[in-house]
């Protein structure tokens, strides 16, 4: 799954456009959300259609995920530049949470350039259940 | 699916949140692509992994698509104001193509406000196929 621990490993697949496979212990999920660096108080996380906004929530929401570890693979990549100089990528994968089935997922995120840092400024997640809902 | 003939429905779906089943003909499509009133010439269009950028690479993809009839229905759609006073949805759904069998699909796209005007700047278009690659 493309965690916001990730945002750093993001940005590189932005420019060197390959797939990962990557297992992330919690704690370095957990540590990482702590750490915010990636968002700022505009940002907006929608996780299975529920909203999200500004670095307080999305922290909350993230380390309260339930999981203790996850793998993920990507398997498909997309990426614009967009009018006002951001990035948009659109990402579609298999995740497995600790003992839980194989699932597919999509993701969809900007991310920003501010003070010369990427910050997410918008992240979009949803199983791929919803396909067939 | 998610078509260019549909950004007016899309901004409406943007405002009530509700879903909608259509069937669109190709005439309707072709004539929708060739007004391209919702494109500017930044706009950029991935469809399937294939890069498109500006109007007129635009209208001549989504004019050879090969498809006569296709309906939509969609299953599950995000929308998230961005920083930039854009904004950002994420929709998935189910369509089926002529005879073709249903697939399952994602599109985000980014809607911006220009002159009193919603154009589409960014569209990434994927079968839900790759989450299964």
């Amino acid at each position: 799954m493309i965690l916001w621990a990730d945002y750093d490993s993001r940005r590189a697949s932005v420019v060197d456009g390959r797939s990962r496979v990557d297992t992330l212990d919690c704690n370095r999920y957990t540590r990482a959300a702590e750490r915010c660096w990636f968002t700022i108080d505009a940002s907006c996380l929608t996780w299975e259609g529920q909203q999200f906004q500004g670095k307080r929530a999305i922290v909350e929401k993230l380390s309260s995920l339930p999981f203790t570890k996850i793998a993920h693979s990507i398997t498909a990549q997309d990426h614009q530049p967009t009018p006002d100089c951001c990035i948009l990528s659109m990402v579609v994968g298999q995740l497995k949470a600790d003992d839980d089935p194989i699932m597919g997922f999509h993701q969809s995120f900007i991310l920003k350039n501010i003070n010369d840092a990427w910050v997410c400024t918008n992240d979009m997640f949803r199983l791929a259940l919803h396909n067939f809902g």
